[in-house]
Parts: structure tokens; C-alpha cells; sequence
């Protein structure tokens, strides 16, 4: 068992949960036997719920408690009186070292200004970023960040490329993930100082790390890039931008295809082909996003998912863990920071 | 004649001028006996295209010019040494009083530049923006600023929502146009101090303007306002994710369809409604941006896109002129700082 990952799970985060909560650990334990979860919550909830689901309850030790973080509840008051929930202590485990991962569907702020204080930044980054993928017309993509940081500056977006670029690398499998940074045009003189400055150091850096340069809004679902560096504003903005238009999309797709009965017809012979289609856009597939920057892995799931979905999140946390990502991340930054040194000494 | 509508062209801007412009204006002229074309551009390429538009050649006066603005200028160097070309020509016509409106598909970066100079602002309004409409769930709606501003504070924005109220009432023919802000979240605290400054300002004002708060990213396409308030970078950010979502769901719904027999006999079978879906989304029904908040109507088209839609962003700079918009414009800002002084008059 000296292999074994241990997850800590935020057992009452989510629309959901508990049931979904149960029902996505089961699936990720038919599939992960050396895995094993600490279940926070409260046992009288989750109790007949495992036992429902015999390998999760193989597989899970539940930690009781009977507070939960609320779904619209400030960081600030999470962070105040929060100590005992479900979320805090499934952090808590992370930082004991009781477990290598946590995985939460709950309350996102809370959940960000509590893994931030808990588990703190890695060495070289000054605040976290929430990093998720996304479908492209050439696979996926990672974007950082999706909403934690709403203005960032040069440095900022620097740590992100880096630790973007580490997420791509491990999360989605590729080689040499390239990097862009979204902006509004694609001239160099074009955009705020932050992505100016960002792109001017990683143009000069010797990282090995493939900067594309800018991107626009249309490259990010093009496929132009792996990883798209921006700040939690636009990011935020960009992601939801893009869920928003392929639902409706998806509605008028509907709309002219249940309009006519050739439309009705045609869409009955076709339904494998549409099926597939649809299964391509079925966001339980790029469900789990990291907060990444912090000393531990901390995944935060969609809190209206299911259990197909809140699998996923666990399973790219898993993977994370066993990526060795964090590690990744510091000896990627430690160079960056030792190359910029010794070129800040030569030209001062 | 005394209600002749007279537009401004510029005839050699757009990756297809000058024969899709003459097209387009052939298109607009036979909807629209009342309006006449100051067509500027090099006569020798514009004679023998017109000889082929009988409609459109005794609606334009060509007003040669030889020179034009090229699509890579930098904004500063058309200013310094464009004053000849047919888009620079085609604005000063504006300013002369010789036309109520100006198009171009040229160089967007030289216009606005151009535009503002020549042009200037209106009273009360610091920086134009671009303005456009872009399809929803429920039909229509309008966002800005489209990219012209990367940076904006509450000022800017108040104006943004005050004009682009004015826009979607008389270019969509909304009779009470719903405002939101585009933020990360629709709580008040969320966001940065421009849009929680605009948001506070706009909450407070008795201005007739329909304010709903802010909106995410997802609510552009579900339609939830009318009108959408955002800085230049990312109004322009969502713009393109938006378009570049939209363009990889036809991908992999083609590649789905075409990608089995019973798709390809579902979709022909289903062609009619698949063509009424992919209507909705063309993007020459959305063509024709307003650079907005200038003494006059300037309108940009898309550059690449042909006579069809050409003809849209021509037809929309004629609608404006028709409501008259900047007069509407000018009315509600001189309301809202009226207003504004009293309440300053009282607090102070």
C-alpha cells in the first residue's frame, strides 16, 4: 500500500450532494483501486447513501461532520467560521499530510480563500489561479485563470503560463504544450500592460516553454494554443461566453430541427451522429477545474454536476497527484526565477 | 429631395472593395429610393464596376481619390499621412455636412482614430465606442465596447450604457431596452472598481434606463438584457469567443453529420431546416458596428465579408440616421449629468 493516493472529498459541496458525491466516488474506484477517499460529512446523511454503493464504501472513510460550507456564503465569513465544515477539514487534510488531494464541488470563493490560507502558495507564485480545459476544433485546451485574480499584472501572468503549461503537460498529456496569451489583437503594441509586459519577459525567456504570443477571443476554441494565459476577469468572461453561445447553439439547433417534420425526420435517422455530437460538448467531460498554485492539489468540481461529473474532477486530481504536477510547477519556476536573475545581473 | 438621406462610402476599404461595395450599395439602393452614395475611391476601378450596377451607378457620385488606407496601417501613421485616402475623405464629408453617415469595412483602428479626430466627441462623451448586435436566445441584443477602449472607468461606462440604450431602442426597435453590466458575478461586491462604480452610478440614476445589474459571460447568448456594458478588451474578448464557439459547434456538427451514411441521409433529408438554423447565425445579419459617441453616424463593416453583408452595415448607418440617434444620444446624457449635478448639489 505504499502507493496508495488518498483523496479528501468534500462530501456536502455541490447542488447535489451528497448522493452525486457517492455515486462519482464509486466510479472512480472501479477504476482506481489504489485509491482511497477521507469522505467529510455528515455520516448520518452519507451512511445510507455508501451503502447503496458497495466499492465507494470500500474505499471511503468518512470523516463526520456536521457543518457544511453554504452555497452563497462569503470567503470571508467561510474563512471566520468555517473551521469545522466539510470543506475546511477535507483542506486540513491536505495540509496534515493525510491526504494528497481534495476535490470540492462546493462554494468557489470559499473554497479559494480557504485552500489559499491553508495550504498557501508555492514558492515563486504570488497568488493562485483556477486552471480548467476546455473543448477546441483540435482537442483541448487549459485556460488560467478562470476567475480568482480580477486584475493581474505582468508577473501574474507569467506564473500562470508557467504553471499552465505545467497543467497541459501532465493534465492533457501533450509534449510541448504552446502558450498564448489572450488579448485583443495579435500586433505586438497591442493590449494592456499586463499581457504587454507578460509576453515581453516570456519572449525573452530561455524557459522551454513554446510562447505563441497573443491570442484573440475566436483562438481560444480554435485550437490556435494549449494554453490560454489571462486574468480571472476575461478569463471568467471568455469561458462562460463561450458555454453561454453553444447552448444556444444547441437551442436553435433543437428549435430548427423539432420545427418541420423533415427537420423531425431527418434528425431521427441522424440521431447516432447528433448524439456523438452532443457527448463532445457534455460538460461532465472538462469538469474539474485546478486551483493551481497552491502547495497541494485542489480541484474545484461544477456544483450543479452529477456523479459522472464530479468523477472527473476526481479523476483529474488523481491524476495530478500521481503526475507529481506541484513538483512540476516548482522546478519550472526555480529556473524561470534563476534565468531572469542571472539576466537582471548582466544587464544591471 | 429635401429628406435625402446621403451616405459617405469608403470605397477601397475591405479585403473584397471595391467590388463588394458596390455591390452592397446596389443591394441597399433598390430598398431605398431616398438615399444617395458620396462614393469615394479610385475612379478608374470604380467606373467599370458600377457600369455593371445600373441601380447603384444613379445612386453614387464617385469622388475620386487614389489613395487609400492600407489594412495593416498603424492608427497614428493614417492620421499623419492619410488625408487623401477615400476613408479619410469619406469622413470629412460627414463633418462638412455633405453626408449624415459614414461606412467603411477598412482598417478599424484607423477609423476610430481618424473618426475621432475629424468628427470629435459629443458632449458628455469622453470616448467613442464600437457598438454591434449579436444573436441571442431571445433574438437580438447589443454590446460595447467592442474593442475600441482597453481600458475604462465607471464614467466611461455609465456613457457606454447611456448610448447603448439609445442604440438598441433605435437599431433593434426595443421599446424599454434592458442594461446590464458584464462582470464575474452578479453579486454588487464582485468585479473590479470601473464596473462596481458604473453599476452604483446607474443604480441610482432616475435616467428612463431599464438597469438590471450586472451579468456573466453566459447571459449574452441567453439574452437575459438587451444591452451589454463592457470595457474594450472584454467586450472584445466575448465578442470573438463567441464567434470562434459558434464556428467550431458548426465543425463538429458537420464532421458528426458527414462522419456516418446515416448522418449524411439525416442531414439531407433534414437540409431545410439545417439551412433556416444556419441562417440565424450568419454573420452578415449582424454586420455593421457603430463607433458611437461621435458627431456623427460612422459605421464599420466587417472586412472580409461581401456584398450581402455590405449591404447590412449600410442599411444600419441609414436606420440611425433616420432615428436620429446622436440627437436621442445627446438628450439622454444631458438628463443624466443634469441629474447627476443636483444630486452632487444636494450631497455636497
Amino acid at each position: 500500500m505504499a502507493d496508495r493516493i488518498v483523496v479528501a472529498i468534500d462530501g456536502m459541496g455541490g447542488d447535489n450532494a451528497p448522493e452525486m458525491i457517492v455515486e462519482g466516488l464509486d466510479i472512480v474506484c472501479r477504476q482506481n483501486t489504489d485509491v482511497h477517499f477521507l469522505l467529510y460529512g455528515d455520516e448520518a446523511r452519507l451512511t445510507p447513501i455508501l451503502a447503496n454503493y458497495p466499492a465507494a464504501r470500500a474505499s471511503c472513510e468518512v470523516c463526520h461532520t456536521p457543518d457544511a460550507v453554504a452555497g452563497d456564503a462569503k470567503p470571508t465569513s467561510a474563512l471566520r467560521s468555517g473551521k469545522s465544515t466539510s470543506m475546511r477539514l477535507a483542506i486540513d487534510a491536505v495540509a496534515d499530510g493525510k491526504a494528497s488531494a481534495i476535490v470540492s464541488a462546493g462554494n468557489t470563493g470559499a473554497l479559494m480563500a480557504m485552500a489559499t490560507i491553508v495550504l498557501k502558495t508555492l514558492p515563486g507564485i504570488d497568488r493562485p489561479a483556477i486552471a480548467g480545459s476546455l473543448p477546441t476544433q483540435r482537442g483541448e485546451a487549459v485556460m488560467l485563470d478562470l476567475g480568482a485574480n480580477i486584475e493581474c499584472d505582468a508577473e501574474n501572468l507569467v506564473q500562470f503560463a508557467v504553471m499552465g503549461e505545467a497543467f497541459a503537460r501532465n493534465e492533457l498529456g501533450l509534449a510541448e504544450p504552446v502558450v498564448g496569451i489572450l488579448n485583443v489583437g495579435v500586433e505586438v503594441l497591442k493590449g494592456n500592460e499586463a499581457v504587454k509586459g507578460a509576453s515581453a519577459i516570456l519572449q525573452k525567456s530561455n524557459l522551454p516553454i513554446k510562447f505563441y504570443g497573443f491570442v484573440e477571443g475566436d483562438d481560444i476554441c480554435k485550437g490556435t494554443v494549449d494554453v490560454i494565459v489571462t486574468d480571472g476577469f476575461s478569463g471568467n468572461i471568455a469561458l462562460k461566453t463561450a458555454e453561454g453561445t453553444a447552448r444556444m447553439f444547441a437551442h436553435y439547433l433543437r428549435q430548427s430541427l423539432m420545427g418541420s417534420l423533415m427537420g423531425r425526420i431527418g434528425a431521427l435517422i441522424a440521431r447516432g451522429a447528433i448524439g456523438k455530437f452532443r457527448s463532445q460538448f457534455d460538460p461532465r467531460r472538462y469538469n474539474g477545474a485546478m486551483l493551481i498554485g497552491l502547495n497541494g492539489i485542489c480541484v474545484k468540481s461544477h456544483g450543479g454536476t452529477d456523479g459522472i461529473g464530479f468523477a472527473h474532477a476526481v479523476d483529474v486530481a488523481i491524476n495530478l497527484v500521481r503526475r507529481n504536477l506541484n513538483e512540476v510547477i516548482k522546478q519550472d519556476l526555480e529556473r524561470l526565477m534563476n534565468e531572469r536573475r542571472v539576466l537582471q545581473s548582466v544587464s544591471g
